[in-house]
């Protein structure tokens, strides 16, 4: 609130300013509701409504409408019934520890593998150098090595089906990026993502090449060739996918399909939870004593006066609390239906995620340590001669 | 000559036509003088007057006026003086096997060595491929490794100061590519090159950072750090050049120094000896009978006329066969001489010539056989690991 806001509101009686705020709070909603489905169908998405009918237990994702729509699914369902290859890739930016919400797509991924997926997770620590998130390549791969491949593999990924790499040491995914790039043109590019004159010609190769390069890599004869492959992303990486079902085509591969994921929000309500937002994330390797006081002092989709919230309900859609029990611990959509109707408050909502969070933490902590001492049995070492000799 | 022109000649008296030609020859030397003046001059390029006074022995490109301009050559000429480390660096695109216009550019490298400097020589099989000049990387790769690498192996540089990587190989060079393009912007790359809008994300890559990731390795912490290089380079290929010293600047390197050489004419007369032009080249490995048709049947400075050409002199400096003969056999001007004069005809001429090229093809054979054996000697395994830890 600015501070004409403010003042503005002490003129006001206490019921006009509850009605006030709530109508704010559903108007967010109706914002946000309105974004994924105007950018859904601009994209012409497709609802998950057909898997999840077909699908004998789609995961918690899915149920809770998390995972909320597709692009192209079929033939990973498909393979999913067959028990034929398909892959799963999600690259991860290492500029910093995981937060709950890289959890949150880490849980999806996850049961996708159950699924029968071979997972990538390809740690980009060029992208995190060249776009200016870390000050080096040595930086971000320390911080792949040291705080984001351990958070995975605490995660339980099994090292059998699961291949990770960091880009500055597998150098071979250039090999890759350059084999794919003759596919594009800068006119293509720079439609798709728009002109930045700004911009150096790394983060340009690594967003038009490099990123392709890893969404198709298991699709290579050493992986064993064309393959049905899901990438998990948010709405706004479509672009991406675009370009990389694109070159696909002209390459003879499988176009890559997409299970788009709704964020989870950050705790200081402005977006989506983030280590660039001073307090909007809880890492995975928080102290308990901050983690409670960040929760404790988090934005709500409640109001600021609890009979006014028993009478009209929250606003858990837009609730960085409510996404968190919801994304993280919860299996149905309880705690939703208790806010809006006004029978739980803020405050005891609160509780809970704190008290589950905790207990998340705590156990987190001993796997996270105990993972760092297996991060090489799961980094990939497959060299990608193909490209090299005919 | 098209019809037209022919039809024109019909008419004209045979000594009309010889001065016609002449003059046409004659015009085409003082474009080409121009051509080197004005671009040198807009460039800033320096003589190598001052040099040559200094050196107790130039190379016999300097002396012969074929290496005929620098940039920034001091630091250079410095470290030779002191033997203090400086470093050559001289690319190579391994589309096609070498030619006499390749040894001549790479006979200056081996003087450069033979003062002091350490020699590095990256295969572009990166570039061959993004630029459509070869079909994969595949086969850039076995170019690279079954004909250029032995081809430069047989001109007798020494193993132990020559370092040749290709660059598909040697995928550490993306990591300096990606180092270094941060210092970079796509506005100061396309104000340099211009914007092409159906150029591949591969070929503005390798363009903006991987070709200046080359100029500037000798100068990463691995081979010793800062110290002055020299790029034997073309006048077309300045822009290069420019980008390197920009970016070496900011990165606290020394910005390398351009030695700028004059093309050797291609036998059909149409430009630089050329593989993209069929009839243009003679190659290193080229066949003893193909080698003498092609100099028998190449354009040359001389008249059609013998007692025109008695009379008024050649013009060599167009002339494939003069500077073939030049960069490759001659250690003075004589052959010039004794053209424009009009002493020596294009018979005795190409004669002479022919003879020379066929020594020099029959000797390059036997070693270049002998250097198959001898690749992995020459092949830079140096990881670059200064970026990727501190």
């Amino acid at each position: 609130m600015t501070e004409t806001e403010n003042s503005k509101l002490e003129n006001l009686s206490r019921d006009e300013i509850a009605e006030r705020d709530f109508q704010a709070k559903l108007a967010l909603r109706e914002k946000e509701v309105r974004y994924y489905s105007e950018k859904s169908k601009e994209i012409g998405l497709q609802s998950l409504e057909r898997f999840l009918k077909y699908h004998p237990s789609p995961s918690r994702f899915m149920r809770l409408g998390i995972s909320y729509a597709h692009r192209d699914l079929e033939g990973v369902s498909e393979a999913m019934e067959n028990g034929s290859p398909w892959a799963v890739v999600s690259g991860l930016n290492p500029s910093s520890q995981l937060h709950l919400g890289h959890k949150a797509v880490f849980e999806e991924v996850k049961w996708l593998q159950s699924q029968g997926a071979e997972v990538f997770i390809p740690l980009t620590n060029d992208e995190s150098y060249v776009v200016g998130k870390s000050p080096s390549l040595a930086e971000s791969r320390r911080v792949a090595y040291e705080e984001v491949i351990p958070a995975l593999i605490a995660m339980g990924f099994p090292s059998d089906r699961t291949h990770m790499f960091v880009d500055s040491d597998y150098t071979d995914i250039y090999n890759v990026a350059m084999d794919l790039s003759v596919y594009l043109t800068l006119n293509k590019i720079i439609g798709v993502f728009g002109f930045r004159p700004d911009e150096n010609p790394g983060t340009f190769f690594y967003r038009s090449a490099v990123q392709i390069a890893q969404m198709l890599l298991p699709q290579y004869p050493e992986f064993g060739g064309p393959k049905p492959t899901v990438v998990p992303v948010g709405i706004d990486q479509y672009p991406y996918l675009m370009l990389a079902r694109d070159v696909a085509e002209k390459k003879g591969m499988v176009p890559p399909s997409g299970i788009f994921l709704k964020f989870l929000w950050g705790l200081d309500g402005k977006g989506k939870m983030s280590s660039s937002r001073e307090g909007s994330a809880i890492y995975l390797t928080e102290e308990t004593v901050r983690a409670k006081k960040l929760l404790k002092t988090s934005y709500t989709g409640g109001s600021p006066f609890a009979d006014f919230q028993r009478e009209h309900g929250g606003v858990p859609e837009i609730c960085p609390i409510y996404t968190l029990r919801n994304y993280n611990f919860e299996d149905n959509d309880i705690v939703g239906e208790e806010c809006r109707s006004g029978e739980t408050l803020c405050g005891a909502c609160k509780k809970q995620a704190i008290s589950d969070t905790v207990d998340y933490l705590d156990d987190f902590r001993g796997k996270f340590e105990e993972a760092k001492g297996r991060v090489d049995e799961y980094i990939l070492k497959t060299p990608i001669r193909s490209i090299l000799s005919k």
